[in-house]
């Protein structure tokens, strides 16, 4: 029977093979954890390498910070292969794309492949640092659930959900759980915590280690114009992500949150379902979800994340003018500083608005009515260059000026995944600890 | 609160919205059902566009059947943009890619990317027809699981699969119901049916029509050699997918499929847990999986389907003589006949050997044994074009000289996820039908 093993060998599967992106491999991680990229690419003028491990000096400094921050770096050329080796790199997942005669491609010798909002990236991994949360290790594994749920939001009927059950939600039929709600920003979706954020692995590394309680995590779509991820949707189908969806993304998922998603989760999940027991965090607009759900339903949350949060409008409409001058700014940039993986393909700006826009009012008495039976962890993270530090700034000194607690943790960095990655990591030993 | 809105028009999310990629839309879907591609590439010299719906005259006939099939043709220079637009295509979901100047990359302006084994596919839809089964529709949903089960195969400790459970599958607990085993082929993965397969839309779309009853799917990893998709196995985080792990895919998933898979599912999910309601199907390698499982087990499945099955073993050692001779020709051919999404960045053939390779032998008694109490269908589908047809001819030789009967479906098309998402659909209309 050993013959059968030849027989496959001729397969037609191998036809591929001989192309020209299998004569070099990429990325290839060195023993010093410096990284070589190669690229086969006999014909090009220029192939240059972008990738979030290159730091950058294009910055564009504004009143309320840095908005800007990626690199990029010309390959060289040496015969038919492009290449580039990188500095030694710090554990992390990078990811990158090469710009071959400016038009940007994946690198084709790696499957590895992520989405951010409209954006297919090539990663890789440097081990042995904080990048081992981010891989799957032999340990137990949960179970990463797309479900449906009932939804009356935006006319649909129902909307998708990604929900994270601990290894042992099957095994163990009689046991409860806390629930984290983890939201995502702009032009997300209920992938963006699966794909980019590396939830699934997080979770599973830290309950194994002992570094966080087992819990479940729901990830819901809170983009109102989009029951689902890109191309889901049923009454829209070919509808792209764009991170200009404002309109769906102010008001309308904070409405119906407790009522719509909380609900069904206690209703289908196996939660603990009370104040001390649910746990809601998002990063940037998701962080504004975050603040105002909580903010309106005191009693539901004992535990509030804000990562890169948008606290604009916890602020005052003062800050209009501010922001409308970035934006000339950023008109007159244009592409000299792309943000890798924040792009957008369809820049609609959605028609939708909220009936529900009230919920952003009163912000001083509600902080109050939330204060006054503290959550247990107020938390705020947010990265030393990101374009809503001062905005966080502002809303800190708002909560001191309340005399209101929280847990800050300022970081090195910008408005990226590898700080909310490392946010959701410092988070998540913090919430539902043992009484 | 209407001043809210606009603060998000001017957020940095827009950064990127102005690279090149953006200057073009791509691809369009024309009210005609043509398409027109377009990529905004001003330096290249020559951009070719391959993809699944361009048919090709470069064919390797051989004498077991038609080997390559796939298409390019040239776009053409309007100032910046290179553009073609196709024929009239029928209702399909097609892949595609663009080569400029030689070397392949996804279409920039296009968030749909699917993965096929070891390469990342840009994708659309022609909608009104066949591929309406292939879009999320306004339905009940049913619920995707990514499971982890304990096994022992390969001296691992878990492994992945997918199950698909119908949408009523959680408001209703006390209902069972009959379970579909569904494998991929060589180089495949536990994704690769709801990726290509679009599983998860022909289910629910299915279910919802009354054109197939509803049922558990479960979509376990047959490599021995990983224990989940790329990226997922925790022994091997980097290992690539490849088309050629021949050895990890021989007698190993078959020898442990009842033991670990089939108890694991019986005890965890609410089957029916006999052989009328349970039914198995696999593509190509999968196909032999199939086979060889229903054959070794034939009180287990009253439902068979071999979807383009390499039925190779179960044919006379003498055929190998004639895979020998198109292993020749395809080294002659080299990458001009490139299968579309058949890729292989790693050629490493796997060391991996099964110890249960004698699953294969004593295949004429074991036929005679399982079709004693035959299965209620025996499924043969292949395409005319596909390089397994005669080996399919010949097994069905095989069956007819046996007197077992078979229902057979020959459709036109080679080995692609076109002809395996339509096996499907023929299939599960057929199984577990009410007695």
């Amino acid at each position: 029977m050993k013959k059968l093993i030849m027989l496959y060998l001729v397969s037609t599967f191998g036809a591929a093979v001989c192309m020209a992106r299998d004569k070099v491999e990429s990325p290839v991680v060195n023993a010093d954890n410096t990284v070589t990229f190669n690229l086969y690419m006999p014909d090009a003028d220029e192939v240059v390498i972008r990738g979030s491990f290159i730091p950058s000096k294009q910055y564009l400094k504004t009143e309320i910070g840095t908005l800007g921050k990626s690199g990029k770096v010309e390959m060289k050329k040496e015969g038919d292969v492009w290449t580039y080796t990188s500095a030694t790199l710090p554990s992390e997942l990078y990811t990158y794309y090469f710009e071959v005669d400016d038009e940007r491609m994946l690198d084709p010798a790696n499957p590895d492949v992520v989405r951010d909002i409209a954006d297919s990236l090539s990663y890789f991994v440097v081990r042995n640092g904080l990048a081992d949360d981010y891989i799957t290790r032999d340990v137990p594994h949960g179970t990463l659930r797309k479900v449906w749920y009932p939804s009356a939001l935006n006319g649909m009927n129902r909307r998708r959900m990604s929900v994270y059950l601990p290894n042992d939600y099957d095994s163990a039929p009689d046991r409860r759980y806390p629930v984290l709600y983890l939201l995502h920003g702009s032009g997300g979706d209920e992938d963006a915590w699966e794909g980019c954020g590396r939830v699934v692995q997080i979770l599973d590394n830290m309950i194994a280690g002992n570094q966080c309680v087992p819990m479940i995590v729901v990830m819901p779509n809170g983009n109102a114009e989009l029951a689902a991820a890109p191309g889901s949707d049923p009454r829209n189908p070919d509808r792209k992500p764009s991170a200009m969806n404002t309109g769906s993304m102010l008001g309308n998922i904070e409405a119906v949150f407790m009522k719509e998603v909380v609900n069904y989760v206690d209703e289908n999940f196996r939660t603990i379902a009370d104040k001390a027991h649910r746990a809601i965090a998002g990063l940037s607009l998701g962080g504004l979800h975050t603040l105002f759900i909580s903010l309106n339903n005191p009693a539901k949350f004992d535990y509030v994340g804000l990562f890169s949060a948008q606290t604009t409008n916890a602020l005052d409409d003062k800050r209009i003018s501010s922001l409308q001058k970035i934006g000339e700014a950023w008109n007159e940039l244009k592409s000299s500083i792309p943000f890798i993986g924040r792009g957008s393909v369809d820049r609609k700006i959605s028609s939708l608005t909220s009936e529900n826009l009230n919920i952003y009012d009163d912000v001083d008495n509600k902080l109050k009515s939330q204060f006054s039976t503290p959550p247990k962890l107020y938390y705020i993270a947010v990265g030393e260059d990101d374009f809503v530090k001062k905005l966080n700034d502002d809303f800190r000194m708002r909560l001191d000026n309340g005399g209101y607690k929280y847990h800050y943790n300022e970081t090195s960095g910008g408005h990226t995944w590898e700080n909310w990655r490392k946010y959701l990591v410092d988070f998540l030993p913090r919430i539902f600890l043992l009484d």
